[in-house]
Order: C-alpha cells, then structure tokens, then sequence
C-alpha cells in the first residue's frame, strides 16, 4: 500500500474538521483523570484519547451527512462507535488475547497500568459506548445494532474465532466470516449508525449503505493483513508480522500479497459502485474508501 | 445468618413461578451452544444458566409488580439484569481480579473454558444484556440507568475500587461507597427498571423504590461480607474467607460480626420502612429484603 496518494485537500480538511469536533467531544464525554477510581478513569482516558485514525467515526459522519444529517447527534453517535472500537482494542491487547505491548505507538493499556485496570476499562468503555449512543437520541433498532454488531454474532464472536483459527487453517470463506465479524460488522454499524441521524432510509438507501460498508469492511481488514506484512512496527504503531509469527490465518496467507492488494482494490470498486444512489453526496465515503485502501498504518 | 426462617410459603410460591418463567426465558435468549463460534456461545450458556439466585431479577419482578407491571416486557428486563450480572462475575473471577475457581458450585468460566473464552463471554453477555432490554422496549433513560449503574461510576469502578483497596484499609465511608458502586448500583438499577415496566412514577414512588434498593443493596453485600467470615465453601458455591485470606476491606473487619449483622438488620428495617408509600402491594419486596438478610449462600 502506498501513502502517498492523491486524496482531495478538501477531504484532509474535512477529516480536520471533524476530528476538531470530535477529540474534544471524546474528551468531555470521559470521567476526568482525577475523579475515583482515578487509575480506572485514566486508564479509559489512555485507551480513548491516544490517538488513532478514528476511521469508524469519520464513517459514520460521511454516512449521515451523505443524508442530510449533522449536529450534535450524530457527533455522539460517531464518538459511541469509538468508544465500542477502543474498548474492543484494550481487550484484544490482553496477554489471554493477542498479547500485544504496542497500540497507537504507545504501551498498550495492560501495559501502561495493569491488567484488572485494563480489563475493567474496557468494561466501562463498552457502557459509555451504549451511554453516549443514548444521549444522541438514538432508538432501540439502533441500539440493538450496535450490540448485535459488538456481541457473539460481531465483534466479540469474530475475535473468538480468530483465536481459535491460531495454528489451523480457515478456508477462505470463513476467514471472510471471521472478519466480517470480527472487523466488518463494527464497521457497519458504524456507517449505518450515522445514518440514522439523518432522514429516515429508503430500503434501497439501506441497502447501499449495506453493500458500501460490508466492501470497505472487508477491505480494511484485508489491508490491516496486507500492512501487518508489509510495514514495520514503527509506521504501523502496533506491532508488525503477527499473522506470520503467530501462524495466524490471514488474506496474505491465503491469496499471497498481490492476490490480496487486487481484492482489497476489487472491494474498493463495489464500495464506490455501491454508492451511486447518492451520488455527490456520497464523495466523503468515497474517499474513506480510497484512504481505507491506500493507508499505511 | 440464619436459613431457617419463616418466610411465606406464598412467597416461595412466587419465587418458583417467576423462576420458572426467567429460566427458559434466558436460555432462549442466548445463542445455541451449536452455533459458531460453539466455544464462546458455551461459555455465555455455562455462566448464565448454572444456577445463582436470581436475586436481582427477582427484584425488578417485585418492584415492577409493586406498580402493576406484568408481562413479557417486565420478563425481559428482569433478564438483561441478570445477563449483566452474570458478565461482571465472570470478569470478575478471571485470574488477573480476584482469581476465583469456584462459582455457584461449579468451576468458574475460565476454568471450564479459559481465560480468552471467559473474557470474551462476559464481553458478549454485556452486549446481550442492552440487546434484551431495548427488546423490553426500554427507553433512552432506561439504558443510561443500566449502563451507569454498570460502568465506571457503578459497578466496574467498585470494582477497581475493590481491587486497589486489597491489603489496605478503608474508612467505613469509603468502604460502603465502594459496595454501593459494585453491588448497590446494579440492584439499583434491577429496582427501578422493574419499576419502570409499570405506570409512569410519581417522584415520591421513584424516591422510595431509591431508598428501598439501596438499603437492600448495602445489606446484600453485608451479608456477603458476614458469608464469607462464616460459611462454608460448601454451603456458599464460591470460595469462603476470602476476605481475610487476602485482607480486604469489609464490614465484618470494620463492625466485627455483631456489628455486621446488626447494620444489616437495621438495613433490612430501613427497606421496609421505604416501601409505606405501597402499602399490600411491596409484600415481595418485603420478602426479597428479608430473604437478602437471611440467605445461606
């Protein structure tokens, strides 16, 4: 993958813009450092606050203005979805999980505190998510996508499966499942969570929005394979060759690193095709799907 | 503590019956031990359905029933607490918090399963339990309820609390704020959204529903405390003399036993004393306060 591409100014500036409404949102959202259990409150300040690409949100900001939305509510509902992404990071992290020391470039949060604090900031994290989703005026079908997309049938199945995979073989269409899980369905929620911000959806908006978020869900996780071969710890700011090293099933293994750059590419194709019902209004999400592929970390 | 007391038989007639509708209520609630990922969906089947008290349930079934709720949607709230419920004490038995290997008499969940597997379980059993409740129909305010009295300023930061506090001592002020954060909020939250399943309530009836569930919730732990100084590891399904053996904080160190035993009495008369503004119709909070003081395990 290659960093330096061709994305438009007004892109970077509206991802400028966004992340300046957002960081300091995530700030006021979280208990101050300061308040008891103080090492628990900052240790969820650490996981949430330290950076990262905060791609989920700009997806469900690109979603929701594709259909008129703005303001307050969906600045919530694209800082629950963070919220959910980072408390599912500090998790994975743990030595019974991937045990990893690196996130964001910084110590992981099991790291930099302890494991009970980590464990119990990740817990609190996945309350604030569904909190904060509340506070944006969010009804129960969106509630329960967000648990459905964060429990055994999303992200906490798919990271059961991928540690079960460790060693084995997954044939392609249930490593396909895994990260549809795993990564995909978060993803989706994202997108179709900013959606619901805005005006109510067409079935055949819903579907698009559907096709476009399942594509670059996949995509991203292709890409994260592609980039945990190719990159080095230093620009990935996680620790890099982890599928390799620990016998992990991954798009790489399975399609070799040209295989997977032309599917991660054919994906990006159906995200943009996906897209056409909203035609300019679509042009964030086309660009998240541009960044989603050509990112180098 | 005494098991031998005179509770009506009416009142076990009721325990029996809303047992009999929450049990296979949770089991359908869950996904099937068959379904992929099988190990995790075990483990979420395993820490649910293996018995426990139910107590919080219970709770939310007799305040509900206090304001004239009935039905599928009081059914399902009762459910979400208790799915809550059990996710904390998976968490909380993993080997980097308390390290517990025994559990309402069986192994705990990351000794029958392992530590990832268990992790994961709680994770996806927190998710389930928002899922259930907005299938309650549960509203924005409900949710909030649930998630505070489960995140960082409830149920998660007591336990931080807990584990910071080991070896060390607490004023009896910080003590008892610690167990109405890890024990108190969550029965506070079972309290009142069973009650919110009913006709809207007057302040006066919210207040007292307050008082009651936090009377009841500070006897529970009491009790705990006084539990686990007395019993048998036998007779509680969990370990026994914890609290000595790792010299924690709890109200037999800070009262001695009579003094213990004597708070949550006077807890006990608080509760009821609460319930006046319900006259006949709080006679199964009445029993839930009563049976919390005087249950064996």
């Amino acid at each position: 993958m290659n960093a330096r591409v061709d994305l438009p100014l007004a892109f970077a500036d509206w991802m400028a813009a966004r992340q300046a409404v957002l960081e300091p949102l995530l700030e006021r959202l979280l208990p101050p450092g300061s308040e008891a259990p103080a090492r628990l409150h900052q240790a969820m300040r650490y996981a949430v606050l330290g950076g990262g690409k905060r791609v989920r949100p700009l997806l469900a900001y690109a979603a929701g203005e594709a259909v008129g939305a703005a303001g307050e509510r969906l600045d919530r509902c694209a800082a629950a979805i963070e919220l959910m992404h980072c408390y599912s990071l500090i998790h994975d992290d743990l030595p019974c999980m991937d045990d990893d020391v690196l996130r964001r470039g910084r110590p992981t949060a099991h790291v930099e505190f302890d494991e009970a604090t980590a464990l119990l900031a990740g817990d609190a994290l996945q309350c604030l998510a569904f909190d904060v989703l509340c506070q944006a005026g969010a009804d129960p079908a969106a509630i329960i996508l967000l648990a459905r997309a964060s429990g055994s049938r999303g992200m906490a199945g798919g990271q059961a499966i991928d540690l079960e995979s460790i060693g084995g073989e997954l044939p392609l269409a249930q490593l396909e499942l895994m990260h549809r899980m795993k990564t995909g369905a978060l993803i989706r929620a994202a997108v179709l969570l900013g959606a619901s911000c805005g005006a109510p959806l067409e079935a055949s908006q819903r579907a698009a929005f559907e096709h476009y978020a399942d594509a670059v869900g996949l995509a991203f996780q292709i890409v994260d394979d592609i980039l945990d071969a190719e990159a080095t710890t230093q620009a990935l700011g996680k620790t890099a060759g982890k599928d390799a090293a620990h016998n992990k099933p991954n798009y790489v293994a399975a399609l070799g690193l040209a295989g997977a750059k032309a599917r991660a590419a054919e994906l990006r194709d159906h995200a943009h095709a996906a897209l056409a019902p909203f035609a300019h209004r679509a042009a964030r999400l086309r660009n998240l799907a541009e960044l989603i592929i050509v990112r180098s970390s």
